[in-house]
């Protein structure tokens, strides 16, 4: 007789499954307050790897961090007219401190733009002083109205770059540096998760920009999520906040800036990307956990076993776990790591220990195989660098399977409704309205090669459409 | 002639010099907000290694991080009635979201003890959920009267661990070791402090502790600065957000919990430990530019020979920065790294490279020594150990010689004008308004060997007495 499942399948129910993986990995709960949530240590272990490994390459591109204020006053928002447009609906607002109603009211930052920039006005004197190349690591507050956790939530965390160069040239080429190098590398190396990359048409440009590039991966429902963008903001902030140096010639001149943000809404991605109906599954160059050693039963020297393993795995390198707690049931555990999606489960009881072996079990696979002790280390070791390479060419022969060419609207409403439509970019330019009637948006905007064009007005442009998150 | 100095002198006003060192040493501004402040990057690059240093060290006390909301109903607060008093005067409260007032008033998390209680009443269940070791790295917010920058300010940065045990026992041995091997250890061996370890008079604990214990270090002026603090919280939280367990027995019961947290005060803390009147001093396990190699004039190969010796340093493990700004006069930019107290400088220009050696300026003692190029890099690895003991021995013989006994609460007073007074607790214990008129304070309580004592009624405790920030 077939077991309830733990999870709700994929199929039955996508998004309750999302949530289920959630809960029952203890990723997150729901915080008290409407839309926040509490990052459970599981949760927020991936979160630390993700915030090292970005911000190794973020700091390989130049960038340096620095913290600005929680709090802004309103009066900020509203310099740069779309900025405030864009985000207005959407804050938190501060009218109470220390006792007394405030004079001016604050904001709670939904983004740091405009604080940002009032301090590079300061810091900007001379040429000598770009680029600069500032990137801050903090919370965000955006009130939502119908969130999801890790998705769509009120306060979530985040990357925030913020640039300031002498040129336009300059401004675009970091902007494309810092997609390329930091985050397309990270996603796909790290997070194993394939990527289109490209430019957004103009009228779904960050609120501000001139341009605005994306990354954007296919979920195992087949829509969309985008999972970080890079924005050129040319002149406009630099207007708004009197951003000038003096040139090398002695000219007052006015800065280029670019933004560019990844959050926690990655974490969504992850889940998203890779898990299944056992629950998730991480990439061992992600994992903060990528061997979980459990003991069986604490019997016959198993014990002994498992914790020389354990340390022989941390030795060579391997980010494990020895799981010896042996008065929670054996079964529940190895459904847990499961859960989990930690990438190798390695089994050792005294039977095991009896036969000089270990059972090694594959998280991508589920495949099960028992293995001499004295070489389960470097199995372990081994198969890393196996299990990265499998998930992210699972997850790019999913994306293939479920993307289709089209070459009018109609064709491409009907692709997006099970996948990604790529359809020629002038067939769609004008469809907005016609593809948002059916939930359906243009993701990006490519050359036919796949790379990153400057502008939607080149020849034979690609547009990726897909429903999203 | 003498040059005006780019410092006030601590002599002269110290917390003017205290501002000018972080204005010079590019380390913070002050937010538009009242009370906030903009890390800096030299500043944040200061925190980003303590929050390496400290994480390393709370997850080897077997802590995992996690991440609870910014935003707290109001309700919460007034669970614990000693906690809604004690921070109910410096609340920040949002009443207004998503474009509409809100129906209950949501407070920015002054501390999260609240939230975090209410959490773990949902995640310990049973015994093996305990003990519950958390920690969070997180923006708090205090409004502040009296601002001042890293010391007060009204959003600062801090780590906050919060833990629930089975029993008192185990609380109050997880806070003292917190205490001992995360914080002392750190602040010690990485931040070069002598410190006194104590616990707090019963009357100036933590709003809803049964036990305070403290870092006070001594700053440069003979003031106290609490650098950390750990608290037992008995069992005040857990009745109030109902945080039981089932024993192994199966009889239900409540648990005891603990809170422990430092902040971005730490670096108000080492300027002031260590700064001088050319700046800040760093000690090397800290800092982050540990060597700025300063090409002079990039001629005569002088720009090889520096890029060579940064590239060395860096392969020894020394943290370097190559300065080759050559456009900016050198010798401002060598009075910026001294500002900045970096703790070694290396000058090389094309006389330099002529006789085969470089500069090495000890920041910490000023000394200069012509060092042979082939031979540079091994001297400035071996000077980083001299300069951290140099640093610790000197704020230690700077403590002793500004510390004195007292035997009544007159000779406190007199001795907490210059520095700290030791004085038996018996003496100070009921002096508390006596002192507070001078606005003097009992920073901690010990033993007459240093060492933590269980509680302030033990017999021959010693009172640290002083003025403090």
């Amino acid at each position: 007789m077939a077991k309830r499942p733990v999870l709700t399948p994929q199929s039955e129910d996508f998004p309750r499954w999302y949530q289920d993986v959630i809960n029952k990995a203890e990723l997150a709960d729901n915080g008290p307050v409407r839309g926040t949530m509490v990052i459970r240590p599981y949760g927020y272990g991936l979160w630390e790897r993700m915030q090292s490994e970005m911000d190794d390459r973020i700091k390989a591109c130049g960038a340096e961090n620095a913290y600005f204020p929680l709090f802004i006053p309103e009066s900020y928002l509203t310099k740069e007219a779309e900025h405030v447009e864009g985000f207005s609906p959407e804050l938190a607002v501060v009218t109470h401190a220390g006792g007394k109603d405030l004079e001016e009211r604050v904001v709670v930052r939904p983004t740091s733009e405009t604080v940002i920039g009032e301090f590079m006005a300061k810091w900007t004197q001379s040429y000598r002083d770009l680029p600069l190349l500032l990137n801050q690591w903090a919370n965000v507050v955006r009130w939502e109205l119908r969130p999801r956790t890790f998705l769509r939530t009120t306060e979530f965390l985040w990357q925030e770059g913020h640039t300031a160069h002498a040129t336009r040239e300059d401004a675009n080429v970091y902007a494309r540096r810092i997609l390329h190098e930091a985050y397309a590398d990270f996603m796909v190396n790290v997070l194993a998760m394939p990527l289109h990359l490209g430019i957004k048409p103009s009228y779904d440009r960050f609120a501000g920009a001139i341009n605005t590039m994306a990354c954007e991966a296919m979920m195992r429902d087949g829509k969309a999520l985008q999972m970080g963008t890079s924005h050129e903001l040319g002149q406009n902030f630099a207007n708004a906040f009197d951003i000038t140096y003096q040139s090398v010639e002695g000219v007052q001149e006015t800065v280029w800036t670019t933004s560019w943000g990844t959050s926690t809404r990655m974490i969504g991605g992850l889940i998203m990307c890779h898990g299944d109906d056992k629950g998730l599954r991480v990439p061992p160059a992600l994992a903060h956990i990528q061997a979980a050693v459990l003991l069986i039963r604490d019997e016959d020297g198993a014990g002994e076993v498992a914790s020389k393993l354990h340390d022989e795995l941390v030795e060579a390198g391997v980010r494990s776990r020895l799981d010896a707690q042996v008065d929670t049931p054996f079964g529940r555990r190895a459904t847990d790591w499961e859960l989990k999606g930690v990438p190798v489960r390695v089994e050792i009881g005294p039977r095991d220990v009896a036969e000089n072996k270990v059972t090694i079990v594959r998280r991508d696979t589920g495949e099960k195989q028992p293995v001499g002790i004295d070489i389960a280390a470097a199995t372990i070791r081994g198969l890393m660098e196996e299990i990265q390479i499998t998930l992210h060419d699972e997850a790019l022969a999913f994306r293939d399977a479920n993307t289709a060419e089209a070459s009018t609207v109609a064709e491409a409403l009907e692709a997006a409704k099970t996948g990604f439509a790529t359809v020629p970019w002038s067939v769609v330019a004008d469809a907005e309205k016609e593809l948002a009637a059916d939930a359906v948006t243009v993701r990006c905007i490519q050359r036919a090669d796949g790379t990153v064009p400057d502008d939607e007005d080149e020849d034979d442009l690609v547009a990726i459409c897909a429903r999203a998150y």
